[in-house]
């Protein structure tokens, strides 16, 4: 068995993915590291920002996950990586990268971590967090209108023509794929203990 | 807290809750005791067996929920109970009874578990087994044929206008009350060692 343990967690749009990770970082602290599958999105930098709000988002080409694989494989192997950094604000990446040290606990976070076989495959537990659609939506929203400073309109139009399709298509019948189903997201303080309790037997 | 974890294990027909709980009972042995709702069939004394055959098993009345629910209560709180015994093959209750001794672990097991409010507020853990409908159907047919010895016709019959509908009204909207659900069942080893990290946890 390897000295670390890869936790994937997926799940839809706002369905509390991040919530779960901060949990468990809460209790493993500096052992834990979160790598987001968003740091992977594939720069466009032969667009222009009109063209690139346009991308969609949702679908597993969007991002360069043979580059998270490699990574991944990397953390686990011992070795730091570089990992990319991206600007939500430009929809573009940006030149910088994030040094990431290995650690005994690795978190890989998305809503497609799932998705890819190779990725799943590099996965100890996979988590998915299983929120209600209609609650998951009303969070997008406040977040994307209040903290992004969207419009109520485009973050709709958005989530009508892309972000439901996609999770239709791709997110949802990935779930098959979890050990385990987390039911509301973070505030599921039992299944939250079953997982850290999981992990510190793993670490022992 | 208590000195006896109550752990509810839901999910639909053959879904393989018996697996979890034989899983789980092979971990923790003679701490652990399993009490199926099934047990709790209500009698029918005033029926033929052909009116019996007839009767609704997957709808929540089908079930003395009531006596269930203060045996759970008693053995809570450390006293034994003597749990009624149900024969499959006449479609009764038969006048014996069990005796159940208090244990640290008490498993309690059936389709419709977390359905009642009640019962549900009684356990620690609540595990839903989840397992796609055709396999549980197949599971299903296997079993009542072959090994109850049962007609295709009427385990089909059955299931077309009980199992399914009850399911579908009763066992799948009781999914909600998981803290963790659990895909494909006996077989997930993952999820399994995650809800024995927990039981040992709180038994420590």
């Amino acid at each position: 068995m390897s000295d670390c343990i890869i936790i994937g967690i997926a799940g839809g749009t706002a369905s509390g993915k991040t919530t779960v990770a901060q949990k468990i970082k809460e209790v493993f602290g500096s052992n834990v590291e979160l790598v987001s599958h968003d740091y992977y999105y594939l720069p466009h930098n032969d667009m222009t920002y009109e063209e690139r709000t346009k991308i969609n988002y949702d679908h597993p080409n969007a991002f360069e996950t043979d580059r998270l694989i490699r990574d991944i494989r990397d953390l686990k192997a011992g070795k730091a990586v570089d990992v990319p950094v991206y600007d939500f604000t430009i929809h573009n990446r940006v030149d910088d990268t994030v040094r990431v040290e290995p650690k005994r606990v690795i978190i890989v976070e998305g809503i497609l971590v799932f998705e890819n076989e190779e990725l799943r495959s590099l996965m100890d537990i996979k988590i998915f967090v299983d929120t209600d659609s209609d609650e998951r939506l009303a969070r997008r929203i406040l977040r994307d209108v209040k903290e992004r400073g969207r419009s109520l309109d485009s973050v709709l139009t958005q989530y009508t023509t892309t972000v439901k399709p996609m999770h239709d298509q791709f997110v949802e019948p990935s779930k098959r794929y979890a050990d385990v189903i987390i039911p509301r997201g973070g505030q599921n303080s039992v299944a939250l203990e079953m997982i850290n309790e999981r992990i510190k037997s793993i670490l022992r």
